[in-house]
């Protein structure tokens, strides 16, 4: 058990996006209420780094208005990373160090604000502080652009790059529409979503009827079939002077091997994948040969908090403050869940999951939300996205720019006596 | 000499940007207050084509709800074109067939909203109308996001993008930042400016301070050096752990080569698909190892609406008020121009300059805005930039998406027997 008093440690893992702040400041908001439960709340610098390194930033420090100014804050705002622990079942030897280091801090209170991978680094430490005979309450706070967590019905973070892709594509598509004649044909916006094609969906909801833009999504859980493409593109051309297509950065051929880019892995393993809009144009000039354009979003989608989706916004906060109260109550090794009331208007609740049930397990979007050849999104898929992106939660604005949060970040004096030798290798992953 | 009562035709001409509508609203709702002067108005369908073709959209068919929602509509709401007319010199059968157009509609204002092409474009068919004895009253209205108009202080059109990409490069490096330990290094965002780095400038404008991204900024005034490139990445990461670039489309070598080259090939053997962000990435990973991660904008950036600068909202639309009032006045063959107060509270007013003065010729960023190694933006650039994206003029939202203007755009009848001969050729032009 937790004792009466102890201190809270919050860490920011993987790839960061426009609400992940939100989620932070939901977490410090709730622990601040409960002094007499939460005395000091540390955040990790850079993640489960901070842990390993005890290098934790003193939230002591932080004013309340700049950590009020977290919900309307992108990125990180205590560093994040892309670092998977070793495997528990060869070696230990990395969560007993946090363990280590939270023992250190008088830590009972961990909050880990991931996606899948997290969700498994979560349960073992939960798992391994158990063995040790030091049991912490692990929580876990979902964040995922790629919507690709199990259980919950969405993922803090996805509801706004829905929002950027579907208002992004709506507005490129008026620029295409307007120079079709004697310009641009083809228009490709590639986004984000590596096995999962959730953000590619999220495009549809630009279109307000069957032939308006985006008049393709190319998904990564659908082959892409290069004569198929070609035909529906020449068709689309031919029918409406001019075709926008959505591509998943993830879409591969039948046999898994992907349309470009480069065959780079990231420190999981993931292939680091780009290029699908150049090499798609260059299919559509060479085959077709319409005049082509194409963008690529990359980070400025998962980092556009100037156009981020209300709800989300909402959900991440609550989220953070669920994952306290579960805390408080006792609760460890899950995950903080978005539920959805099954009623006509969108209502969603909190809830909680095992981390069991969460880990390392992907969520696709499922084959009733994807039109039956291939290139759109069903009405089943509308009545899932659009309640998702509602809402505009503007930042504020000085001279013309959004005035984002900048925290002291002051790191406490460390404890322990060694230093954990982490291995450079895995600090240079791809 | 214009006749009392004459009608009124406005057309939409080269790259549309999120704020062209705007100035077609203070055309349309400028002329619909001189019932007694100006008649009926008329747009172009697809720009000029729709002078040639005898394709006239009947505004009076609009209703003031949707003309009132042009205000905030991205894209070219009758279509524009990139179609430039024969030079004058070598014949004037198209200048001579727009006239007779105009001439068979009861024209007697012509209102062109475009670039440095287009008023070339318009002062033609001033002088081409003057010499036929049907002289119409011709005023450019200016538009281009590349801000490469001279004379103007600024380009209507030019600091919604600078807004857009000052956020996204603000938004994005903050995404960065959390990351660099373990994940991307360098980040390249690719944005337009074939010849004038006017945009690639504004991203200077997200830094508050010297060290802020973006770190480097590369302008196509200034010839890219693959050597002073790599050691001043080099030194970034070094120093700040990251190195967030903003590259313009046209930079190229002292020679005038273009960086990315269509017939290079990658380390796979994959064909480097053009697009300078991508041949900027490879040359950091094959010269310095660093992670990266780079985006593309294109079409995303001057459709951007949804995050348009007041500012430029405003001239868009006084633009087009102006023109119609000096058209009223009796001038043609001008160019609206905005001009800066000399004092230190940015205010501008209207005003007009010789067309002969403006065709053809573009504005670059000049020597004493760049910083002295070439990378960056200085205080001078700074002040003239900044007024030019303050406010934020957001669209109306409905169910999360902004509502854009869908107008009817119905033809009206054809008046002469004869159709235009249009060399197809010229409509399928880069």
């Amino acid at each position: 058990m937790v004792k009466p008093t102890m201190n809270a440690f919050y860490a920011q893992s993987g790839g960061v996006t426009s609400v992940i702040n939100a989620s932070a400041c939901g977490v410090i908001q709730t622990a601040r209420q409960h002094p007499d439960r939460i005395n000091r709340i540390y955040a990790g610098r850079n993640g489960i780094l901070g842990a390993l390194r005890e290098e934790l930033f003193d939230i002591q420090q932080e004013t309340t208005s700049d950590i009020e100014k977290l919900k309307t804050t992108p990125g990180g705002a205590f560093g994040s990373c892309r670092y998977k622990l070793k495997e528990a079942s060869s070696s230990t030897s990395e969560y007993k160090r946090i363990i280590d280091v939270f023992e250190a801090h008088n830590i009972g209170y961990f909050f880990y604000n991931g996606g899948g991978d997290s969700a498994d680094t979560c349960l073992k430490i939960a798992q391994v502080s158990e063995q040790m005979g030091y049991p912490i309450s692990a929580i876990h706070i979902p964040k995922t652009i790629d919507n690709d967590l199990p259980v919950t019905d969405c993922s803090p973070g996805f509801g706004s790059v829905a929002k950027y892709v579907a208002i992004s594509t709506r507005e490129a598509s008026l620029d295409i529409a307007s120079m079709r004649e004697t310009s641009t044909k083809v228009f490709i916006l590639e986004v984000m979503g590596r096995n999962a094609g959730w953000i590619a969906a999220s495009a549809g909801l630009a279109a307000t009827k069957a032939s308006d833009p985006p008049h393709m999504i190319l998904f990564p859980e659908i082959a892409f079939d290069k004569a198929k493409f070609l035909t529906k593109v020449e068709q689309t051309v031919s029918k409406e002077g001019f075709c926008v297509i959505v591509a998943s950065e993830g879409v591969t051929y039948q046999d898994g091997s992907p349309i470009a880019g480069s065959t780079d892995k990231d420190a999981f393993g993931h292939k680091q994948l780009g290029g699908v809009a150049p090499a798609l144009a260059e299919l559509v000039k060479k085959e077709l040969g319409y005049k082509h354009h194409w963008a690529k979003s990359d980070y400025l989608q998962r980092s556009a908090r100037h156009i981020a989706s209300a709800t989300d916004v909402s959900q991440a906060y609550a989220a953070g403050q669920q994952a306290v109260e579960k805390s408080l109550n006792g609760d460890s090794a899950i995950m903080v869940t978005i539920e959805r009331e099954m009623n006509p208007d969108y209502e969603w609740t909190l809830g909680s999951a095992p981390l069991i049930d969460i880990a390392n397990k992907e969520k696709f979007v499922p084959a009733d939300f994807i039109s039956r050849d291939g290139f759109g999104i069903t009405q089943k898929a509308l009545d899932y996205l659009l309640p998702l992106i509602q809402g505009e939660s503007y930042p504020p604005y000085i001279d013309g720019l959004p005035q984002y949060a900048k925290l002291k970040n002051r790191l406490v004096p460390k404890k322990l006596l060694q230093s954990f030798n982490l291995l450079a290798t895995r600090l240079t992953c791809g």
